[in-house]
């Protein structure tokens, strides 16, 4: 039966990968494992992260650091039953239509990664492991005092004495810890081994494709400090004619709004930017007035979805003349496509290199359109595809993004140039509403 | 002043880097430069490769072994001014605009990648070593075997004698070869190594986006054998009225052409492959008669060059109702991009990310259209872009790649079903014309 390609092109029905962690505590296993996920479920491809950490917890709430010695009977069979739990799950969740399930974990013995991969290989599963080794010094303290303040082992304890133990317990790990092999047994092994978070990285026996974006993605990886700033272009004249596409110029107040946009960049930070647009009139107007040592990109990638037949209509032209189309539309509003266009969907297949450029660059503004805006957005701030395409992106506002360890921090800069509304709520042809319920 | 967004999305003209092969003789560092050129230079980005075997010959047309004896003081002297003239020719070519130059020489030892690391240093060009260590014997005799029989060195001589004779070249340079060394010295250095072409790779220290592509294509490469079935619809009825674009079903010719596809492949080879088609309906149609144990897959980026407002249109009614359009896009095909559409250069962009999946794939039936079957067609077998759009890409002919070490190897199955020509020579708005000139 023929497949269809899914978010990175290709069908991945019979691939399921596990993603097995490797290294010691506070080096950034669980962060790397939170952007892995993120992108996969970004892309539609069915992601999860089983933390061997959480399963521990309901044996052993708050274990001291004598609790990871290794010669500790007790804890071992407690971390090992753990481990088994977390697995176990991971296989449930494989047979019910996983494709990558990543095991967050230490796995820092030869022993414990043969296991993983025995068992992953008896039910089919391939195995990813990716070991992040780092020794820069300020980078662990990072982790460490992240740990200490966050992680629920050491919830309600002093952080002064939450931060010893658990460094404490990273000597005991690093009394057993073996670092993945080439050479040795496990050079057979698919594996990523990512040095000082992307200084360098070695790769072993990829073997499909969708192993090789994991590992693309991951390899791109920075933890420099930067940020993601947002905006739609300008109210544009087909803005105010309530008709969607097309590519006509800005109105008088879109045109303030390009002339205002130094002011509020300038207003969120005075670091120099790169500008990226999309090839349509309507963007590079609106970033024509930034200084002129920014850095200026088009991007056809930027390029507001395609409306096909539809292009340049109002919704009401829409429902009248493709009513079926309008229904369809609003029923399943991430997976349709415009006749001769796009479905938000494609949209995204289009952007993923877009967002991996994101994740290698510094400072980033993007000047760009609305359902465009919101594909990006949803990237970022792990929206669900389902809302995405109904949540409202006010035109004349800059979003500031900035990706930290457990999420990403958003601040709005609002112009206060009046705009109308191009939000439209299921099933209307009004030419402009105000928006309801969920926002961005 | 705003850039345009280049082949792979980046502005890269400030970038300029010398990517140095390193790696013992037979390793296969030519076959990388040759593929690594190719590759870029599809994208728009200027590739030169600088073999410094080609300079060496000028002073030393047909040296035997003892040539590369590091201790032979006239052979050393002789490699080391044709590599000073191999950099010097190179840097020259950086001044006039060139961005990627592949440098194609063992540089195996460490003081001359020193040395080519600081004069590229010195002239504002970034470093990237490609290593190639391959100790799989079968690989090294196989380019053991093309050197005797297809190297300038060894013209007219015994193929026998050229073998021991190269033989013995290598074991000179194994004497002095030093791997490249992430923890020594030149662990600050950017370099990629492959070993056994693509079993495993190292990446140290990525600096850019460029890099990172040129690092990506090559991790993805292999030599399996494999071959790429390139294929049109049939014949459609858009096809029939000279009108362009549009989601038409087959001709009556077409199904006929559908119904021998499967045939065709069979008669090309045996072996089962995977299928590829757009997701409009005369591709999928098209395949729809193919054995169902093929894998088939739909991808946007295979649609057809979105022509825009013209969609639907026959030539004649472009040049009515757009003379000036219809003149610009014959005068620079390539980059002529349709209103509210795409240029070629648009496409071969989206059509990146497949080049990519197919360079790790193995055997692939792509069932395309016109415009992206001559831009496929254009990176196996380095077509110029500005004539690759002009190309004659005949319906109901199934064609057969097969990329080699030196080269891709074409064969076509012709399925004698009439059909109408869809090729337009410049200037003309015939519905139907008989292809002159450069065919593909």
């Amino acid at each position: 039966m023929p497949g269809k390609a899914n978010g990175v092109g290709v069908q991945v029905e019979d691939t399921k990968i596990c993603v097995v962690m490797v290294g010691l505590p506070a080096r950034g296993k669980s962060y790397i494992a939170q952007i892995a996920q993120r992108y996969l479920q970004w892309l539609s491809i069915p992601a999860q992260t089983f933390n061997v950490g959480n399963y521990r917890r309901n044996d052993a709430p708050h274990p001291t650091a004598d609790f990871f010695d290794f010669n500790n009977a007790e804890g071992e069979r407690k971390r090992r039953a753990a481990a088994e739990a977390a697995v176990a799950d991971m296989l449930r969740w494989f047979r019910s239509g996983g494709v990558v399930g990543i095991l967050d974990a230490t796995n820092s013995t030869k022993d414990r990664r043969k296991w993983v991969h025995e068992i992953c290989d008896a039910n089919g599963v391939e195995v990813l492991f990716v070991e992040s080794v780092c020794d820069q010094e300020d980078v662990i303290m990072a982790n460490i005092l992240d740990v200490k303040t966050s992680s629920p082992d050491y919830k309600d304890q002093d952080p002064e004495e939450a931060a010893n133990d658990f460094r404490r317990r990273i000597s005991q790990y690093e009394k057993v810890y073996k670092t993945i092999d080439g050479d040795g047994d496990e050079g057979d092994y698919t594996y990523l081994k990512i040095m000082n978070i992307g200084k360098q990285v070695i790769i072993n026996r990829i073997q499909d494709y969708l192993q090789s974006r994991i590992v693309y993605y991951l390899m791109n990886l920075h933890i420099r400090p930067r940020s993601v700033w947002l905006s739609r272009h300008g109210e544009s004249l087909y803005n105010l004619d309530g008709r969607i596409g097309g590519d006509t110029m800005l109105s008088p107040r879109g045109e303030l709004y390009a002339k205002k946009l130094p002011e509020l960049v300038r207003e969120s930070d005075d670091r120099s930017l790169t500008v990226w647009t999309s090839t349509l009139k309507r963007t590079i107007a609106t970033a024509r007035w930034l200084p002129a040592h920014y850095n200026q990109l088009q991007w056809k990638a930027l390029d507001e979805l395609d409306s096909g037949v539809c292009d340049g209509l109002t919704y009401q032209e829409i429902k009248d003349s493709y009513p079926d189309d309008f229904v369809a539309r609003d029923d399943d509003k991430y997976n349709y496509r415009y006749p001769a266009g796009e479905s938000y969907r494609d949209v995204v297949i289009r952007l993923e290199p877009i967002i991996m450029e994101l994740e290698r660059s510094e400072d980033i503004l993007i000047v760009t359109h609305q359902a465009v805006l919101r594909c990006i957005y949803a990237y970022f701030m792990k929206k669900d595809q389902a809302k995405s395409p109904w949540m409202n992106v006010p035109l004349h506002t800059l979003i500031k993004l900035t990706p930290r360890a457990y999420g990403t921090e958003e601040i709005r800069y609002e112009a206060n140039i009046p705009a109308v509304s191009t939000w439209r709520g299921k099933g209307s042809t009004a030419k402009h509403e105000a928006p309801t319920g969920d926002t961005m």
